[in-house]
Parts: structure tokens; sequence; C-alpha cells
């Protein structure tokens, strides 16, 4: 059969009035029995926050634009999940906090508001036999916020946070890797690191792996130091200095608000405003670059570009085929920064009855499934929903089971550590296994083994030829969140502007 | 256009007398304008050592088999260079050692002789101000072969090679996570664990890493100590118990002899006896399940079979598109089993006039670019060749230069540790880096930092469906190595034959 030639370019690219017509080309390359074919200024990969950011601003600037988006809907790992009522819970990133800017422009600038998260009463903490009930709005040891007052616990929760605080101000948040200390912090995994400095490591490894489950969806063996310290130097913005705090709480913190309408609603309005130049279900397959422009070839569409950015997480960039191949630091960066493993898992109640007992809903575990649990509510409260992390290990043990063996274990978690037996009965459950979803393959960023950083990290943003490199782990300030997904578009779009 | 439908089967695929006759079918796949479609027993992608393996093995137990190659040459990850004469100096793998039987046995099947790796004489050791000349075929500080007479460092690779021996003693060289303490030894990286064990860990460490360097192409930051101890159980077989010893020496050890017409010989004889069922240029796109069969996609190929073997590397495997998508273990460990950073130079001479001098060729240095030398001379030493690895950090410091800077720099050193000018002045030079070799992006073999080997460890073999996987990786002998490939593809064509 022939290859049909039809242009999507006319109702396809987004276009501001400034911009040049796109030429319509035939389709030269493979894949698709009918190829869309277009010629514009910049091929976006993925319509997560990242893509969407940039071509948002792309288009801003004048610029024609297509973006390739693998799924069926636009947001990457955001996700919002209809609980009834107009309600939605969301399944993937959600919060917002002081000193994420650039999400909160954006979120701004598409009307999507933000509400506080419900953070009213008494925090929970279950550590084997102990169990506290303690709020979070007081100062304890020193640290503000979610530290549980566990007496075997704060000492070293204050000693490893001043520690991980001060090695982080001496990081660049941009480049790491540039610390005259580097690569002997990028040489100790977390566990390690904490064995030499805590007090009582033993103690303080497994409320630390609650941690990194919610965090990163992994263990503290999984990830190296300066790894950890760079996230921390990156939980801040250019005047305010990133603190292992501001990671972890909610008040003052990067879990402090959320969007009315779920988070995936700022993707869904950027997504809206470029119209049909976001092609969805189109996987990109291949980008081949000449000395004139460059090609993206996915399922269905072939794009010729001046310029390329794409904005997926690093392991998936690994995985479209480039011609001529990258270059051997940025092929073997793909190679090693793995995604993290983590589910979340949502109770859907027909009311936030915990808060009529001064509970926020919070709690802190070394138990499992659920590391870190929190009232994901909407803001009317016209549902409870009670949230939970599950993660590296708990992710690989808990994803194995049968949704009914999964959905038990976390209900009957609920009710032991709240000792309420009503959490054993919701109106509704859904939990969603970010390593099951085909365009992610893991959560919530990719992850930096020891070395990595050290070895790699340049890699991780360098331009390859018309080929720019988006997505929150490229991120200077806060990478892994949304924020900084937003925050790589924009640089991607600076790098684009300068080179068009 | 019309894809054209050619059948390839007739003329391509292997089969013996008692094969069924393979049942031609019309393309369906997209990909290539004109693809050749067969049907066959099973798949084989890649025909390095491993794929090679089991498509002899399959067409030996009477199965009509088609293997794909993405290279326009068999031999994966050893490689022949031809250096005048008719002779050969390999820029991959090319060592064969006691207890490598598999590999053994096949360069015996396909009448490719062995000879003795050159040892006679005295090797170097350079380590900052201290130079030594030693002979390495007695015993020094109760270690044979290459361990350097540094009296400060022999204390503690005594120490600490005895300690090594001694751990990998205690793991299954087929499921190392199995063991008790499996998650301990996986929460620290080589580097952490020599600084808590050595004697003189600030001494030690730069020597570890030119052995970590030549071994893995990796820094001892890289890699878990449960993996480097799962790489040293690895090194033997099902009735001798791998040493440390045994990987690193010649005499007794995995450098102890050469193939006779080089390393990749063995690979040409066993495809020219599959003929055309070896297809070049082919690399692999998708590979689709159905409860009947499996389709394999590759540049110009559709194959359907009812069992396909993937023979390359683990990370090279996360870049084929499956469907349905592989489940999330398999797909997370794609993720996380890096290539090492490897480079191989060689220097050309009209004789290997070294060997007048007294001098094995060997050295072992904490310099750069290259951290361990050898003679690699054809057998009847018509020429002189001498080899380097140049690995891990030096790989990227190096490969990062011009050729001619390379050169300079290898031959430089050369010529300063023998301190003889003759090193300057070869016939000939070359080298070749792996991490730029589209189809492998890496050497020698698959990396692994702390927690892969324990939280996805199974995942390396485990069948998905139908398909199964191969590859020196995957072996539970000689991981890494040529004969790990060979045995790699031995037990999946054991596992095939089982589900057929």
């Amino acid at each position: 059969m022939s290859p049909t030639r039809r242009s999507f370019l006319g109702a396809g690219a987004a276009m501001m009035g400034g911009a040049a017509a796109a030429a319509v080309t035939p389709a030269t390359a493979a894949g698709a029995s009918t190829p869309l074919t277009a010629t514009v200024d910049v091929a976006v990969v993925g319509a997560g926050l990242a893509g969407l950011t940039a071509a948002r601003s792309l288009v801003a600037a004048g610029k024609s634009v297509i973006i390739l988006e693998a799924r069926n809907r636009v947001g990457g790992r955001t996700l919002n999940h209809a609980i009834g009522g107009g309600h939605v819970a969301e399944a993937g990133g959600e919060f917002i906090g002081p000193t994420q800017d650039r999400i909160a422009a954006l979120a701004n600038a598409v009307g999507v508001n933000t509400f506080d998260a419900y953070d009213t009463g008494n925090n929970i903490y279950v550590n084997g036999a102990i169990r506290l009930s303690y709020s979070d709005s007081g100062l304890v040891g020193g640290l503000t916020g979610t530290a549980p007052p566990d007496p075997l616990l704060l000492p070293d929760l204050v000693l490893l946070s001043q520690q991980l605080d001060s090695d982080a101000a001496k990081l660049d948040p941009a480049a790491p890797w540039t610390y005259a200390q580097a690569s002997a912090w990028d040489s100790v995994t977390v566990e390690t690191w904490t064995r030499q400095h805590a007090l009582n490591a033993t103690y303080v490894l497994p409320v630390l792996a609650a941690a990194t489950r919610a965090l990163w969806g992994c263990e503290p063996r999984d990830v190296s130091y300066l790894y950890a310290a760079a996230y921390v130097a990156s939980a801040g913005n250019a005047t305010t200095t990133g603190t292992f705090e501001r990671l972890l709480n909610v008040r003052n913190g990067a879990q402090q608000s959320r969007f009315v309408g779920g988070s995936q609603l700022v993707s869904q309005r950027v997504a809206a405003a470029l119209g049909a130049a976001v092609k969805l279900n189109a996987p990109v397959r291949s980008i081949s670059q000449t000395s004139s422009g460059v090609t993206v070839v996915a399922d269905g569409y072939v794009v010729n570009a001046r310029r390329v950015v794409v904005a997926i997480p690093p392991a998936l960039t690994g995985r479209i085929a480039y011609d001529p191949i990258l270059p051997a630091d940025r092929d073997l960066i793909t190679q090693r920064v793995p995604m993290g493993a983590l589910m979340k898992v949502e109770a859907v109640y027909p009311t936030p009855f915990w808060r009529a007992n001064n509970l926020t809903g919070q709690f802190l575990t070394t138990g499992e499934p659920v590391g870190y649990a929190f009232d994901n509510s909407p803001p009317d409260a016209s549902l409870g929903v009670l949230a939970g992390f599950v993660g590296g290990d708990a992710d690989r043990t808990y994803g194995a089971m049968t949704p009914a063996q999964r959905r038990e274990a976390v209900l009957t978690q609920y009710a032991s550590v709240f000792k309420d037996d009503r959490f054993l009965s919701p109106s509704d459950y859904f939990d969603f296994n970010w390593v099951d979803e085909p365009w992610t393959r893991g959560g919530p960023t990719g992850l930096f083994a020891p070395g990595t950083l050290t070895e790699y990290g340049p890699a991780l943003r360098a331009p390859v030829g018309r080929i720019h490199w988006a997505g929150t782990e490229t991120s200077d300030y806060w990478q892994g969140y949304m924020d900084g997904a937003v925050r790589s578009g924009e640089r991607a779009t600076h790098e684009v502007l300068a080179a068009l």
C-alpha cells in the first residue's frame, strides 16, 4: 500500500501570529502505514509538565511546535483519578510548596488554584511497639514539622538533618559534581553514610527507609550520599537554600498545598491551549539529525524540525533510536538513572472521619505496606481520602500481590495504625503502581546510585546537536518534583531559542 | 509502495533433518518497507557467543532457528582486529582459563585451538614513585600470580583477597541474593567495603581501581560488594570454587590462554555452520507475544516463532519494544545494569622486543591511561603487540581526547613504565572504546550498583512468557566472560527445549 500523505500541520502545530507557516513535506520514514508528516520549528517529546512547559513557552516566542506524547493523555507523572461527585484524587505527583515558584507561576497562568493540604491535629508514628500521636505544628528537638518525638530517634534526626543541610549548602544544585568532595560523597550509599554518622544507625535506618521509600521509591542502599545532598540542595530556589525539612514538611514544606481540580489539571489546561499541536498515542521511536535539521519519528507521525526537546525520564530517553548514535556519556547516563519503585494507594470514605478525632491523617511508620500516609480528601471534604506511599522493597512485595490482597493489607494497616476499624470499609479503593505504567516504568523520579552524578552528571542536560533534554531529573531546583519539570522545560526553551 | 513479500526461510533457517519445515507467512508488522518474513521454532536476538551457542544447540536438537544480529558481523563483545601478516589482535574479550569449560568445549567443537598467553619473565608495577620488577611465577605473601611485592600493598592484598574468597564461598553463584547477608553486602560499594576492611585503604584503593577498571570498566565506588563477591563466586565451575586470584591471574587464571586466530573466530565458525540462519544488519525493534507465539520485528525481518532467546546485555534488552510490556521487575532491571566504560588500546611493533629483556609485557599501575597491560602478540611472535585496558574514569578522560592525543598518551606511558623509548614508535596502533560501539554501548559487562542484585537479581534470568534471556550477565559461572556467555546460551536452550 502507499503511505497516505496527510498534513496534520494546518490543524496541528501551535503557532503564534508571528511564526513562519510550517511546511508540509512527504513522509519519509518507515513506521506507521500512513504517517502524518509536518515541518515545525521544534518537536517536543513527551507531554508531561516539562514538555508542555517547553511547548507553551516556545509557542509564546512565536515558534511552531508539535508535541508527541506516547500515552492517550497528557500530564506525565501527574494523573487525576475520579472518585465521584466530580472530585479527583491524584495517583501521581500532587503537592506544591514554598520556593516552587515555577509550577506556581504556570498553574496561576492557566487558572488552576491551590488550597492547603489538610494538616490540623495530630500525626501518628509507629515504630514496632512504639506508637506516638503528636502535633507537627510545634518545634521538636530543634526541628519543626513532621519530626516524630521518639526519644530514640530524635537525636539522630537532628544530627543527620543538620549534617545533610550543611553538606547540601556546599553544593551547586545545577552541578553537584563540581564540589571538591563530590567523588567521596558519591562513593557511599545513603545507608553507609547513615551508619557512619548516626548515633544509633540500627534504630534510625528503618525510619529513614520509610522516608526514602516515599521520597524516591527506594531503599537507603540504592542511592549515593552525593545524590541525597544534591536533592536537598535542590529543594529551594535561587534565593532560598534547600533544606531537608523543606523536602519532608507539610507546613512550609513541599507538601504544603494542593491543586483545586487535581495536579493533572495544570497539564490539561496547558495542553488545551496548545490544541491540536499535542499528538497523543504517538510514542517516539527514533530521532535522526543532520546538519540541517532533525527528524522525529513516532507511531503515526514524522516531524521534521530544527530542534527537538526530549522531555521524558533519562532511562526512557535510552529507548529511542538515535541517528547518529548518542555520544558515549549521554548513552551511558541513560543506562544509569533507573526509576524508583513507587505505588500510591488510596482509600475513599464517605467523610474524612479521622478529622473529628483531631488527626491529620498523616502517619509515618516502619511497617508495611504504607510508610507514609496523608489526608488526600477534596478541598470541600465532601469525601474522605487517605492516601499512602508504598515504595522500594514494599513496592516489590505488595506490587506482586493480587489487587485484593493488596487492598486488604493496606486497609488492615490503616485500621491498625489509627486503631479505628472504620478504615477497613472504604466506599472505594484504588492504587496505582508506577512501575507498571508503560511510558514511565517507575517513580517518582530517576535515581542516582554511587558514581553516577560524578561520572555522568554533566551529560544530563548537555544538548546533543539539535537535541535538548528536559524532564524533572535535569532541573537545578526541585529535581524530582513538578516544579523541577517546569523549570527544565523553561531551561530547554532558553537553549532552543538561543540556537534557533 | 507495496511491501514485497519475500521468503528468506528456505535459504535461511537452520534446520536439522528432523525439524518441521518452516512456514512462510506474509509480513504483518510495520518497520521496513520490504520485510522478509518467516516462521521458525525459535528466534534468537544477538549473534554473540550466547546467541550463537543457543542457536547451535537448538539446531542440534532439531529446531528451526533464525538469529537476528544488529551488527554487520557476529561475535558480540569479541572482535578480531587485523594487524597484518594474516594475524589478528583482539579488540574485545580474548582469554580463556581453567574452569571455563563451556567456551573450551565450544572452541574445541569448531576446531579453534588455544595457546598460552605469554608469561615468561618479570612484570612491572608502578605506584607513584615506586617501581618494581618482579616475577609472577612465585609465591608472594601467600598469593601466587600477579600480586606485586609492594610491602605497603601486600598485607592488604592478602587480607582483602582472603576475605573476598571467604565471602564468595558462601554465595550461590546462580543466586547470590539468597544469602542471608546479601542485603547488607549489597548496601555498600566496593570502595566502602575496602575502607572498612583494609589496613591502609588510602594506599590500596588506587591499586584496586586499576583492577576494577580492567575487570569491569569502573571505579570501586560504582559496584556493590555483593556483586564483587558474586563475581568471585562465579569464577569457577560446579566442582571448583571461584577465587579472586583465578579472576586476576594469567597462570592458572582467567588470562591463561588465548585462541589461535583470535577469539572472534569461535563465533565466526559457529555462524558459518548456521549459514543463512544468521541475519546481519537486523537490529530487533519489537517483540510481541500472544498465547500462540511470538513475533520478532527487526529491520528488514519479521520472524514468527514459538519462543525467542534474547541474548544481548540487560541494558540493551530495555531498548526493544515489548507487547505486552515487560513485567515491572524485568523492566526495572533493564534500567539498573549499566555497561562499564572500557577501552582497549594496542600498540603493534615489528617484534615483541621486551621479551629479550626478560619482561612479560605485563604491567599494573595506578597511572593513566592504561592500568593493566599485557603481551598480546600473535602465537608465532612474528609481531609484537602490547595491549592495555583503559577503564572507568580513565576511559572517560582519554575517550574524550582525539585519537592522536590518546595514542601519544598511551605510547608515552608505555615508554615510561618500561623505561624503553622503543615503545614510542610502533608500526601500528589502534584502540577500541566499547562505549562508542552502537550495539554494546560499554564494556566488558553489565554492572550492579548497590541494591540491584538484592532487589532485581531474580529477574535477570526468569523467562517472560515466551521470552528467554541469555548473555554473559545471566550466567551462574563466569558471568562477564566468554565462558559465561556460552553457559547462558546453553541454559536458555534447556529452557526452550523444555517448553517447546
